[in-house]
């Protein structure tokens, strides 16, 4: 007989259908010896808008969800549905990670920004945070964002085609943490903001398969900054590649979806998941889906 | 990396949660190296009405689910709202089981009936099904009696409390098998009917922990006949001791429910479960619940 509770978790959102965060909890909890079920509920596929957020809250608390995973685009959505929030999550405005508590009340998390901020300290460790350029002010740029204020950096440029959703990312971030100085900029602004800068990350989706090629000019590269990019699809972006031909220390999307997987893992189980275990199957499966 | 696909089952109903169902369903998968993850979805608890089984049919298909059981008060209901039957939930009018298939679709099962017919046949070898008489004309009794009629019985008589009941189910038995006579009778027939049998089955709440007591009396109990009881909590009950007492082989409420639930399991999963080891843990847990 199973002598630990089996789990029940899914994940809601827009083309979920192949994500690799199912089998990467899966795979974790087999090795831990858990029952662990996880499936992708995706929206697309049941012509669902994002406003049913609500409703599948409440279904899932029914049919017996220990938690849900929340992606694009119901991150904000979710929020309004919610009995609780943890600190991180409210400050940021989105939630990824909602557990059922055993009365079926509601906790939203954002693993988003927390496993970001553990990739930069596992995988970068002694990097200077003081001066950042983040590409990109979307969803994953915020968490981003706000796990480098949390970091400590001292001055963060958000840089972004739309010179309104930077300004906003800006002032919304700066007005949160007062010790970190935000300011936005235009791409074209990049040269100058670079040279004085001691790391980058490259939060838009240039590099992945569908949007092949690198976010700015490989000649603006320079070893005096480390380069983080949060794209895993391929894991080795022509910007990672371009960054370590120009002598830059890397970190590849694959930390931060590992680590947001391990701090939703532990929020869904109590257990501590073996991040190196999770980390190869994560590459594994990868791995395969580029195959 | 788990090799085969996790199983995610519930059981659908009021008052499901201590049902002895879903854990006897996750040990079998346990023992057979698979992931199944089988939840209550207790209607009760969510002040959900019966009626609710269509929304809960089509929400569980956007949740993943593999399949439910469904019990009462939803197994007439469910029919409107399924795409195919077996022609054996088909002619009972009552599913138990609901499998969804790889594109949505869903059939409807019944392993009640079924099972009922297995537990006879392994549990009983040799025993004469000429002329039954069976007590309660309920859901069980009606999946019962079809079981009999499948089984060869050529003399049925339904009793039960209210005779509109019994005669009901009688005309509608009668008006599918051809093969068997079936009469419906009230509890002070009962000396005469069971004269002349060959078999009783009890399909009424009586000898349930909070029913206890005899259906009849005991002195009415012949060795001429085998008895049958479909309560299994306990499984034990006053008639089944009566019964052993008066000479009479008896067949216990257990086996029904094993079968019912090695039924479904080969339904849901395409495999084989190992019947023996599904039965001890099934009396396993009715052991513990008993405690």
């Amino acid at each position: 007989m199973p002598s630990r509770p089996p789990y029940l978790v899914g994940l809601v959102g827009n083309g979920v259908r192949p994500s690799l965060t199912p089998p990467l909890h899966m795979a974790e909890a087999a090795a831990l010896g858990l029952d662990y079920v996880y499936r992708p509920i995706d929206l697309l596929e049941h012509d669902l808008p994002a406003t049913a957020i609500g409703d599948l809250l409440r279904q899932a608390r029914v049919f017996g969800f220990d938690a849900l995973n929340i992606t694009h685009p119901c991150k904000q959505l979710v929020i309004d549905h919610l009995d609780a929030l943890s600190p991180t999550a409210a400050a940021l405005g989105a939630v990824n990670t909602v557990v059922f508590g055993a009365d079926g009340s509601t906790t939203g998390y954002n693993t988003d920004t927390t496993g970001f901020e553990t990739s930069i300290r596992t995988a970068l460790p002694g990097a200077s945070l003081a001066h950042v350029v983040m590409l990109g002010a979307g969803g994953a740029g915020a968490a981003v964002a706000d796990a480098l204020a949390r970091l400590g950096t001292t001055h963060l440029v958000v840089v972004d085609v739309e010179p309104s959703r930077a300004a906003s990312l800006a002032a919304d971030l700066g007005g949160r943490h007062s010790e970190t100085r935000v300011d936005s900029a235009g791409p074209d602004e990049l040269p100058g903001l670079l040279a004085a800068a001691t790391g980058v990350v490259h939060c838009t989706p240039t590099g992945m398969a569908d949007h092949p090629g690198l976010p700015f000019d490989a000649s603006l590269l320079d070893p005096q900054f480390w380069v983080a990019d949060i794209v895993y699809r391929p894991l080795d972006t022509a910007l990672l590649q371009a960054a370590r031909e120009a002598g830059c220390r890397t970190l590849d999307g694959g930390h931060m979806a590992v680590h947001q997987a391990v701090d939703a893992f532990r929020l869904i189980t109590g257990i501590d998941p073996d991040v190196d275990r999770m980390s190869r199957h994560f590459r594994t499966l990868v791995a395969a889906d580029e195959d």
